[in-house]
């Protein structure tokens, strides 16, 4: 069984018979890059599921996306959901639609279609998945690519809002997951440990749209951390060395890191750390990158090292 | 755990750190509009997983999602996919991959990324879920909507594969999906029922895109049948006349409905009958149409009842 997305957005064109939409290029460039994603929320749903709050998932996979194709210098045009379960649970789905709606309005992205797929047997219980897929666009020669980076450059960090999408699987194994577990206040929290996990994925459009032009790359710190993630955005012959310390690293990646007994390498492997993305600058531009987005913070440097590796000291 | 996807198509710009792509617009539009969607393939996945084929799902989903945009009148552009599954199978992703690949190179459509989704405890056995998102592009004057769609204008009927990817829930209930049920031969097939449930969905863009400009309208015959999808495609005003016995419906539906003892009126609004597309063009045009297509028949004309009905007589 399928369902037709019933939020539309100005700017869309018609509604056609499918699950999807028209949406008419807006004018002004001149050699126009789509850039497009796809994900999923992975299994931060069934943190969403045991809590029974369904609407942060729906922010989360489209902010998800955002910040994806935001790591090429994109706008978002247009965003379209897949919801898969195994009976409609309608005051569910609408959850999740409100979720992204909002999420959507937020960055001036049309949510132009989406499918609500109705697959018994292969969903059980109250289970569900949730994948999103963006559309953006920029301009070919303002794409976002990292070429010239180069030693000597400063990166700088902007704070995420907690584990993001990414690195639930740990948590859930050190932190439980079960309504008991989830609603446990650990000391030094004002809420419990389930809403603290379902904090929203931070969106960076808004804060990194007027200052795109003095950036040279863009990391977004998800699945891999820091260690997969900053190398892909880096040019040959240069490494990054991120200064712990120079951040407060949320209590929660504390708290998983010593109930769980983590290494500090693996965290940064599997987490953000608090830093949901990372922005590569010439020095001369810091102060007013820093002037312009406050919730900044300089986390290290280019260095002349090759292979693209990534040292935290 | 995520996997990007390792099948890039020329005119794809590099690689983001991301799982999708970036792709510069075709020129000589003047004003271009996308066609996106997003689809699933439902419970095919199931007789998939049963067979243990899963190439033709990953057709299945591409040519879909062609179709689909294809009502409007939209080449495709390019194609992400998302996969899900509990525990990563390299060579079931392989076989589902080629079957998107396969599918997008014939009607030139970017593979430009996609996400596959480790989820264990969503995920059972070797249950998976695969959706599919397409954009495509269409110069706005040139979009088919069926609003010249008049009475006495002809509909054509291009001929399905078989149940496409709908109507599997039925299907799975009348013929069983067990590895038994799915493996008999009934009478007059020279294959197994397993196997022409398996039969790819039809890509008509070929077929299509030489004559779109005497398409006055399309449905794409998809869950709902002919019943559900007709009426979208007509203006205000008309209604449309099937004359079955035009075609020659397949096998595999008189099969089913003969043993699930199904009502002729159900079977038209679960499944295509035979029917994957209808095309709407002036009488004038039919015989160039048939020429052009002479896999297509004359299935029925537009009537002067309001209502927007369709009367299979």
């Amino acid at each position: 069984m399928k369902l037709a997305r019933a939020t539309f957005t100005p700017g869309v064109l018609g509604g056609p018979g499918f699950f999807g939409g028209m949406f008419e290029l807006p004018g002004g460039y001149l050699k126009p890059v789509l850039v497009s994603s796809c994900d999923g929320v992975g299994t931060k749903l069934k943190i969403a599921s045991v809590m029974g709050k369904h609407d942060t998932v729906g922010m989360d996979i489209v902010n998800h996306s955002v910040d994806d194709i935001l790591t090429c210098g994109a706008a978002p045009l247009f965003f379209l959901d897949y919801i898969a379960m195994g009976k409609l649970d309608s005051a569910l789905v609408a959850d999740i639609v409100k979720g992204l709606s909002t999420a959507c309005q937020e960055v001036g992205c049309a949510l132009i279609g989406g499918e609500t797929a109705e697959m018994p047997g292969l969903y059980h219980g109250k289970d569900y998945d949730l994948a999103g897929f963006i559309v953006g666009i920029v301009e070919k020669d303002r794409i976002v690519n990292g070429l010239t980076i180069k030693p000597g450059d400063a990166v700088l960090g902007l704070p995420s809002s907690g584990l993001h999408t990414n690195g639930y699987s740990l948590a859930r194994r050190v932190l439980g997951e079960t309504p008991e577990a989830l609603s446990k206040v650990y000391p030094g929290f004002d809420r419990s440990i389930g809403e603290v996990l379902l904090a929203p994925h931070v969106s960076y459009f808004k804060t990194l749209q007027p200052v795109m032009s003095d950036v040279k790359g863009l990391a977004h710190i998800t699945g891999g951390g820091f260690t997969d993630n900053i190398p892909r955005s880096l040019p040959e012959g240069v490494s990054v060395r991120i200064n712990t310390g120079t951040w407060d690293v949320p209590p929660v990646f504390e708290l998983i890191q010593s109930l769980g007994q983590v290494a500090p390498e693996e965290m940064f492997r599997v987490f953000n750390m608090g830093i949901g993305m990372t922005v590569f600058v010439d020095p001369s531009h810091v102060s007013t990158m820093l002037a312009a987005m406050p919730q900044a913070r300089v986390i290290g440097e280019v260095t002349a090292e090759a292979g693209r590796k990534v040292e935290i000291v």
